[in-house]
């Protein structure tokens, strides 16, 4: 049996060791277009900050290692240019010899990716704009950052990446940064303790304005106009706004896809027979709002090329369900996560909801955290059905890692499905350097259940 | 109505606080027969470490505050002596001024808290043995030390206390340091991970020899001999070797206990009408050994007591279901957890188990831990029914809290009932600072289903 794999990533290399786990004599070959296999996005702004010195740390295996160790080759500067699903074939080009060349399957599994989403308003190239998506895309920061004295940075778009990248280009001494977007990742209150964060760093925040457009004033400067007439310049721009599948090469093919994302059964099946796909080229099914969507994260990439590989192997194993939209991130001394819905999702679904935000300390009053400091309060909000109690999301923002880990609690209760007096009755652990023996989860229950009916 | 309280514990002072709450103009009086209220046994540690430097911080709320944002008397240096249930009035002893008086009650809540557990081998009194139960246990170690020069000691136990009270006297500058005990808390190779801790920070490590006797060799100096022959010597000796229930005063009285700790309902009743307890002198129901069984720890305490409180005040409040048995403890700096049950409980209860241990990092490999550190390996220990997959127990040691903290998600995947494949699916966050892409608990619960029917 032939399996090709169309990305050296996560997911598509979870796939292809899965089968070679089963199957020593199948031929499997990836074709991955660009130069490093195996790394997620998430470790670049701890690269180009320098937490992470050697760039060969992101990559937890190289395509020397994966062929000794899994006996599988992948094809790097092999870019796959389409697919013919009736005849099983993959055009692929040698990006290095511009060869082109075909290859058949038996079993295909897409696991293209993201790439960065783009605007129009947004799409000038300049030497100064930068994204991060890639290696690549980092050492041009990096490589850029130590050919220019850069005194002023805007960052538009404020998710995981930027706000995360804020804090790398904050490291490396640039004070003049603006970070633009509609929002901080949180729809409520929640977001008022990363806008503190930031601009305790001294980081200007803009918040809910459009970006109009974005102009070169020279070869060294960027300007960026609103929509409320208000301008701002700066030395570089870094656009990071989202991410959005990479699978052009299906478009106009039987392939099912919606705004571009693949769909996917249980099992990573395509609507394409022996076609699966996997990763953030994917619909992922969310539990929560009981619809498929498009949130390309790692961990769920992972799950699903375990199950792809799996599956096309021949093995017994579980379907995957689909995620309740947990995620965790860190602006500079907060660690926030989230999980679930939003209010205006629950509205949408029918839902007569109510919330709680609560401040709490991190761990035990008397403990110093982290060192010496002091700084222990974390907040957690609590999103619950009022009419059945059942929890639909949640957020914490916390000072150290440990506080906005504890979102995983609250995943948990959601796949459970539990109802808020199930939360309230947990035995959460305690110590001093743990929590405090209310822990903030539980203290937020408790507000919560009197608001239940 | 007239409410009595004995003991000014967290939850004594709980279930005072929510009858006060819902009546404001109940007579409430709360007993305590020691001088403070308000504090826990678990800060005990960091207070003689100095990492607590001010001993008020140990206290959440003072009898004076308690008085003015309560409106209720905590009647401190004031023992209860005896309860006559059928007249319902309590006896109590000034301690200062060995005045005796009697009090009535409508309602009353016991609240007695747990002692010392003793041996008849190792009651010798003397000036360098030591327990760490209460502030005034915690002042004579740290008068003794600094009364003293003391350049060994003993630790005999090796539960939560002495654990954390070895780092205590490690960093006030005492090097020669034996701990004894059954065991290190863990009952599988997960203790293996506090040993090379503990020994990592020279400390001697003496496991399941019976301690037969404990002698003073002169005012200065004590001994210990072991079961095997074996005898060690040190200028002091801690005792921690677990808590029993303080309830000497219900003895031959109709009031139902086994050994020693009373038995309450899911509404902390006593057997006796209108008599509540919550606590450390109650029994909790165990919802995994599916029995009731006496672990005193703080958490169920609290959550005991606002229950007793809010069925004594006529409010509609959740019964407690129990505990699944979570605790979390630090071991210099090896932060560890457990929750569940052990292979021997499981297979008393009939139970066909499986486990599995295994060690992965407890964030990225790329990202630094605790600054500049890169110890980053954590192990997660679980146990589960093979014919039903329902996890049973688990056990983490990690070289942050972060990580320990984590036995919360699998605590509340006990409480769920959730089997290894829904834990496998288990939507964990995901970023470098504070996790792996696969989370540790995913990383076990693979593994584990292998090993499931």
């Amino acid at each position: 049996m032939k399996l090709v794999v169309i990305g050296g990533n996560p997911a598509g290399l979870s796939a292809a060791s899965a089968v070679r786990r089963a199957h020593r004599d199948w031929i499997i070959d990836v074709y991955e277009k660009g130069p490093y296999i195996s790394y997620g996005s998430c470790g670049l702004p701890y690269y180009i900050s320098g937490i992470v010195e050697d760039r060969d740390k992101l990559i937890t295996i190289t395509k020397e290692q994966f062929l000794e160790k899994r006996n599988i080759p992948v094809h790097i500067y092999q870019e796959v240019l389409s697919v013919n699903f009736n005849a099983k074939i993959v055009k692929v080009k040698d990006i290095k010899t511009n060869e082109i060349f075909e290859k058949g399957y038996d079993y295909l599994v897409i696991a293209t990716g993201g790439k960065p989403k783009i605007r129009p308003e947004i799409t000038l190239e300049h030497n100064n704009i930068f994204h991060v998506h890639t290696i690549e895309d980092a050492d041009r920061v990096k490589n850029s950052l130590i050919r220019n004295d850069f005194k002023s940075g805007i960052l538009l778009g404020a998710g995981y990446i930027n706000l995360e990248m804020i804090e790398a280009y904050k490291a490396l001494g640039i004070d003049d940064l603006t970070i633009v977007g509609p929002r901080l990742i949180f729809r409520t209150k929640s977001q008022d303790y990363i806008k503190e964060e930031l601009e305790k760093h001294g980081i200007k925040v803009i918040l809910g304005k459009y970006v109009k457009s974005l102009e070169a004033v020279s070869d060294k400067r960027l300007k960026i106009s609103l929509g409320n007439g208000d301008s701002l310049e700066a030395d570089f721009v870094q656009i990071s706004i989202g991410v959005v599948p990479n699978t052009d090469i299906f478009n106009n093919t039987k392939l099912k896809m919606v705004r571009g994302a693949i769909i996917v059964d249980e099992y990573m099946r395509t609507n394409v027979e022996n076609v699966f796909a996997a990763g953030d080229c994917t619909m992922v099914y969310h539990q929560i709002l009981k619809q498929n969507m498009y949130i390309p994260l790692a961990p769920a990439a992972n799950k699903q090329g375990r199950i792809a590989g799996n599956t096309i192997a021949g093995n017994k194993v579980d379907p995957f369900p689909g995620v309740v939209g947990t995620s965790v991130w860190k602006v500079f001394d907060l660690y926030c996560g989230k999980t679930g819905i939003t209010g205006a999702e629950a509205k949408g679904l029918g839902y007569e909801t109510d919330s709680v935000l609560i401040e709490s300390n991190e761990i035990a009053h008397y403990y110093p955290n982290r060192g010496n400091q002091f700084e222990l309060k974390m907040t957690t909000y609590l999103l619950f059905n009022v009419k059945t109690h059942h929890l639909l999301g949640a957020e914490i923002t916390a000072p150290s890692p440990l506080g906005g880990k504890k979102i995983d609690v609250l995943a948990t209760a959601l796949a459970a499905k539990m109802k808020i007096e199930d939360i309230q009755k947990l035995d959460l652990s305690y110590a001093p350097p743990f929590a405090p023996v209310w822990d903030s989860i539980l203290i937020a229950a408790n507000v919560a259940r009197k608001k239940c009916r």
